[in-house]
C-alpha cells in the first residue's frame, strides 16, 4: 500500500490527524528509567509511549538523532521501537537526510528497506538528485522541508528569490513549487510549520492534493 | 586543540592536502570480503584503505549514509573505523545533519561527544538555531553545505536571492556570507564543490580565513 493510502486508511480507521513524535531525551525520562541503561530506558519509554496513544494516532514520528545520540547500540533500540508499532500504523522516520547520489541512496535504503519506515522527512537544499533517490521508492512518502517553524528559518527559507515568471517569491514556495513538479509518483509530501497559518495557506494553494506535516 | 589548527598540523606534518573519504559500498568490495557480514567487510575494508593511506593524508571523511545502511550494527562498525584512525589525524564526519533545538544539539552530541569526530558537515537550510548547537562545540569544525558539485545544485543554491545590499546574488553566496558572520569562534568551514572554480573564487573572497572542502 502507497504511504499516502496508508496514512489515510490510519487516519479514518482511528478517526485521528494525530502524529505522535518519539524524541526521547534519556535525562527527561522518568527517574525509575535513569537506573537502566539509556537505550534500554529509551525503548521502554517508547513502547509505554506507543501503548498508551495508540488508540488515537494516524502516525509515529521517531526522531533519528535521539537514537544515534546513544552511541553504536541506539540504532537497535531505534528497531526494538519500530517493532512496538502495528503494521497498520505509518512510521515517519524524521531523520532531514540530504545529500547527492549514492550516498542519498543508501539514506534511503537504510529507512526503507533496512527499517522499513513508510516515509522520511528529506531536506531539499541539495537539488533534485538528493531526493530522485528517495521519491524512488514510490510506495514510501518524502516529505520535504519547506518552511520549518524555527526562528532560523528566516535566514534562508523566507529570502525573496526571482521566480520562473519574474516575480520575487520566498525561497520555501520555490521548494513548494518543485515538490509538485517531482511528485510523479504520488509520494512527496512537505513539511510546513502550523505556527504559520499565512505560509502554510500559500502552499497549500500550490501543492493542493500533498500531505502536509506541521513540524 | 581547535579542529583547524589539528587540520593544518596535520597537513603539515604529512605535507598533504588530501582528505580520504570512507564511503564503503559492500557490494564494490573485492570478491574476498564478500563471503564475511558486510559490517564485517566494511570494518576490514576501511582498515586497509586507512593503514594504505596514512603517510599521505590530512584529514579522513567517513560518509555516515554507508554505515546506516548497514541496519542496527553499522554505527559499532563505524566505531570500529575511527578506531582505527590515530589521534592526530582528524577526522571529518560526513553526515550533512540540520535539524532545530534539541535535535541538533543530539546529533552534535552523536558526533562530537559520542563518536569523537573533530568536525561535522551541516545543512544550512533550517538557519541559525540549527547549526548553533554545532557551533558551540569551539574545538570541533562545522563544515556547511554552501555550493555543491551535483547537478541538482542549482534547483535552490543558485537561486538569485535579495542580499541584504538590496543586490540579487546567488543563494550560495549568502550561505557563504551568514557562515562568515556566524563564524564568532572560528570554528566554521564552508563545503563547496571544486568542479566550479569561479563559484569557489567567490566564496573564497566572502570567507577569506575559512577551511573550505571540496565535494
Amino acid at each position: 500500500m502507497k504511504f499516502l493510502e496508508k496514512l489515510l486508511t490510519a487516519s479514518r480507521r482511528q478517526n485521528s490527524l494525530l502524529c505522535v513524535g518519539l524524541d526521547p531525551e534519556p535525562k527527561r525520562l522518568p527517574a525509575e528509567l535513569r537506573q537502566v541503561p539509556e537505550a534500554t530506558a529509551v525503548v521502554r519509554f517508547c513502547r509505554t509511549i506507543i501503548e498508551a496513544t495508540l488508540p488515537y494516532v494516524c502516525a509515529y514520528k521517531p526522531n533519528l538523532a535521539f537514537f544515534e545520540a546513544l552511541g553504536a547500540g541506539g540504532m537497535q533500540a531505534f528497531q526494538e521501537v519500530l517493532g512496538a508499532i502495528p503494521a497498520h500504523v505509518p512510521v515517519i522516520a524524521d531523520g532531514k537526510r540530504g545529500d547527492i547520489g549514492n550516498t542519498a541512496r543508501n539514506y534511503a535504503s537504510a529507512l526503507f528497506d533496512v527499517y522499513g519506515c513508510d516515509a522520511a522527512t528529506v531536506n531539499p537544499y541539495l537539488g533534485y538528485d538528493s531526493v530522485a533517490p528517495f521519491l524512488a521508492y514510490r510506495e514510501k512518502g518524502v516529505l520535504l522541508l519547506c518552511r520549518t517553524s524555527n526562528p532560523g528559518a528566516r535566514d534562508f527559507q523566507d529570502l525573496l528569490v526571482q521566480a520562473e515568471n519574474g516575480e520575487a517569491r520566498p525561497l520555501y514556495e520555490v521548494v513548494a513549487r518543485r515538490a509538485q513538479s517531482w511528485n510523479e509518483a504520488g509520494n512527496c509530501g512537505l513539511v510546513v510549520g502550523a505556527t504559520y497559518p499565512e505560509e502554510l495557506r500559500t502552499i497549500r494553494s500550490l501543492c493542493p492534493g500533498m500531505p502536509i506535516r506541521g513540524g
